[in-house]
């Protein structure tokens, strides 16, 4: 049975503009379905629910986005999914929650996840999450580390101390956080040994977390203690008012990288992937014997290692190669798959022309 | 004034399966506006008018495409637009065009035109057609000889006597006709100096045409000769029986290669082109600073030398090149500009699975 006193906050808050076309601010990445029935969030309901109870999970992310939410995730009661008054990152976004669930319950314990990740074993990340609880109700700031599978430079680091065993469920002190590295220092990260990619998931107890807020970033510590109880009818103007007062910083920076407590998992493998652009999507996908992702429909001639997502059209692919083929009603993006992370450039482009009618 | 024994038959059968996913049984290239306000067949129309009044144009085509074609070609009397009850190739869609022509007019003249080719300089082309023309009156049988802009390996070749002189007004007699030739063939030629692309277009009078056929391809001849008069109640339903009597052979087979009254005008640049293939419209069309034909919504960052059309939508393409992209509701066509002939392998593969609603 669920252990009461454990909450989730899932982070919904981001547009990953690298999915364009099919996410737009109303159909963000982690509302789309791109792997199958279920969306990327409702996904991560489904696997975090025998470890918290629905009930007991919060959901942060942006006007545009609520009432795809909402409409997603009957479970979780409405009233927990909560829309930012404005994009402050994440550090007043989890301070937030840390102060609504401390007032509630001054046991809670809360597990932070990103929205639109992709995990494939759920079994053995259930474990990883359970580890990594128990290690939070030791006042431990307890994060993530996923053994590097790859020299990726696109990844934040966590480095253990020398020598630190993978797959443990012991806690390990973390020595130090380092930004996403060139080429060169993400393949050294990768033969020392004892470098972790970080997952972007954090666990601690709430009331732990602002006491770390009120050392290390006073003022939006300060804005939020001052909110009147939620639920209370003066809850939401309060927080509209108040929460843009709030720095804009990621919790990395303002929390994990100063505080002394801090700790975290050396995982291995629960097929964790954060599904960063479309060319992440083909490589999780399965593919035909040319190595083409494509649609229900299509017909390929001498056509290789091509994403393809287009639904209810015939796509004829004739002599190419790598390409990322995504159509939608009123947009169509043709990429190298190798050019993937540009995508984002596109929907800046789009802004700087000011078609919201396709952002 | 046009004169009034001049006669235009316009050959508009074809499918032009290279233009799928915009080409359809339904709407053939000759219908399709691909580079502008007009349809090629418009087009073809516009150009002629001013030497054939519409009036005396006559268009033959399939059952699919007469209503589309009727409703382009308002000028021209809806009973010269005439649908071939059976697909049998040129000569017998001539030979019946100069059956009637020759009944109503016993001093027609009549020039064959492709409904789907591109012509550039229409004051150049109408004294080509004049020319030819009164090549014609003089009983030969004439054809139009391109002077070659290069070793062309998907058109006929012209052969002319040697050391004949390019851009006179005079019909030439013409040596011999040679198949599309493998590329160091069409090199020589091309070195030759006397060797011309082979248009398709014709010009004879109906009635020199008639005793051609006679000779060349009796069989078609007498069925032909025994259709009731043009606009009598029993035509339509007598050539519905007869016509698939006839033999299935293009007219350069069955005629031009055998007679002897073959003369032809060795022009230079009317800026023909057949409009073989998207690519060829690519060729064709202008492009912007990246090389790029684009519809009037798109982004291209660092993307060359791409063709696309895709109406209504948003066209983004990231570091892609030489791709050829055409979007419709229910297909969509992405293939490399050099397998731009192969495009008609994707509606054979459709017809292969019976995708009647693709075709």
């Amino acid at each position: 049975m669920p252990n009461t006193h454990y909450y989730g906050l899932i982070l919904a808050g981001g547009r990953g503009t690298r999915f364009w076309p099919r996410s737009r601010k109303r159909s963000a990445k982690q509302v789309l379905n791109v792997f199958g029935e279920r969306s990327l969030i409702q996904a991560t309901v489904d696997r975090l629910k025998q470890v918290i109870a629905p009930e007991r999970l919060w959901v942060l992310t942006s006007r545009e986005l609520r009432d795809a939410i909402i409409g997603q995730l009957p479970e979780i009661p409405a009233s927990q999914i909560l829309a930012e008054p404005a994009q402050r990152n994440t550090a007043p976004a989890i301070g937030l929650a840390a102060q609504v669930l401390a007032t509630q319950d001054p046991r809670a314990v809360m597990g932070v996840f990103p929205a639109d990740h992709l995990i494939a074993k759920p079994v053995a990340f259930r474990q990883v999450v359970r580890a990594a609880f128990r290690g939070a109700q030791a006042e431990r700031l307890m994060v993530v580390g996923i053994q590097p599978r790859w020299p990726e430079t696109g990844y934040g680091y966590i480095e253990f101390p020398r020598g630190s065993k993978a797959g443990g469920p012991e806690p390990l002190p973390v020595k130090r956080f380092h930004e996403k590295p060139p080429l060169a220092k993400a393949k050294r990260y990768m033969a020392a040994g004892h470098f972790y990619w970080n997952s972007g998931m954090f666990f601690w107890q709430a009331d732990v977390l602002l006491e770390a807020l009120r050392r290390h970033l006073p003022r939006t510590a300060t804005v939020l203690a001052a909110l009147p109880p939620f639920g209370s009818r003066k809850f939401t103007s309060e927080m509209e008012t108040v929460f843009p007062l709030c720095e804009n910083i990621s919790i990395d920076f303002a929390v994990m990288e100063r505080a002394e407590n801090v700790s975290g998992l050396a995982t291995t493998d629960f097929g964790w992937s954060d599904v960063g652009s479309w060319n992440a999507v083909y490589e999780l996908m399965p593919r035909d014997g040319c190595g083409n992702v494509t649609a229900r429909d299509h017909i390929c001639l001498d056509a290789h290692n091509n994403f393809v997502d287009a639904r209810g059209k015939m796509v004829a692919l004739v002599g190419v190669k790598d390409l990322i083929v995504v159509d939608t009603a009123d947009a169509l993006l043709i990429a190298g798959r190798s050019r993937a992370q540009q995508v984002g450039d596109v929907v800046k482009a789009l802004e700087r022309q000011k078609r919201h009618d396709l952002l």
